[in-house]
């Protein structure tokens, strides 16, 4: 009786790999996507939800991503910081921008904060250490993200007070760790 | 009875090029901003409301743009290409994608039809011919726009069949026209 289930176990294995690998591929996708359809998950972070509306490793983006994230009330971003541009809009809800500006030196410190409410936008100084918070205890915060330079290199801090130098990198980054492939060099 | 008239003539001259100076200057802008308060204009084209959320020539971007425009029934964007990358989130109404891919040919062609609708998203791909249209006779199409490698070049076609060789280069584009300085060159 093994040989049956044998046979069905390897089916499922393959029909599963399958599905995982189509999720990675740029191929097959419809060229207009319904956001609404598109792969959503927290990837491990309480009060998150994050859908990658277009990007460098789902999507074949080079230059531009786009994401949509929702927190939940009392959730946020890890003080982090990148050198690539980073856009927000705010789609719903409120919260708080933290920013520290003092980038030359050695440590973020003290940030600066600033409302942040629906229809309202805001970038980021390139490599200015910043968190997103969801303040508001009632509602949830949904904002559309854009970066430059995909996949995101994302330098994360323990706290405001942290040195960068001990800022820890995260590459790559939740969302891009599933389908991300280091990219094959030329052969010359 | 010229003279107080004359200073006020000239009170109103001044105040007005302050005005115009301040909306092309990122000095003096608020970190959050309002998307309501933004300068919205049709730069001359009937059926179009475009807002710069953040850009290149208003906002010191440097390599990605985010616009919000609004098509009028009936409106549509020129027949055009740009080698930048380009990502379309629809937030209101419907419309149709025209989409020409045999940009190896010595003209775009008979464009690709693609519906697109509130909540849907897609991408350009680099230099290919394209036109989106509010199609939908009863609403406005609404949506946001990312661009790479701000502020925008476009070749603008007459039609399909027109010659890659014949579109004709607007730069700087319709909304960077106002603000736009020729990058000054570093005195080696």
């Amino acid at each position: 009786m093994a040989g049956p289930c044998l046979v069905i176990f390897f089916a499922l294995l393959l029909l599963s790999s399958i599905a995982e690998a189509s999720q990675c591929s740029v191929k097959g996708l419809p060229l207009i996507r319904n956001i609404s359809e598109l792969p959503q998950d927290n990837y491990g972070r309480g009060g998150l939800s994050h859908i990658t509306i277009a990007g460098s490793v789902m999507h074949g983006m080079k230059e531009v991503e786009l994401w949509l994230q929702t927190f939940a009330p009392g959730s946020a971003t890890p003080i982090h910081r990148h050198s690539c541009e980073e856009v927000f809009v705010v789609l719903k809800g409120s919260g708080t921008l933290y920013l520290a500006t003092n980038s030359h030196e050695k440590h973020p410190g003290k940030p600066q904060e600033f409302k942040i409410y629906s229809n309202s936008t805001f970038h980021i100084p390139v490599n200015d250490a910043h968190q997103v918070w969801n303040t508001n205890e009632h509602e949830d915060l949904q904002i559309l993200v854009v970066i430059s330079r995909p996949p995101v290199k994302v330098f994360i801090y323990e706290d405001w007070f942290m040195p960068h130098t001990a800022a820890k990198l995260k590459f790559p980054y939740y969302w891009d760790e599933q389908c991300f492939q280091v990219p094959q060099k030329d052969e010359l």
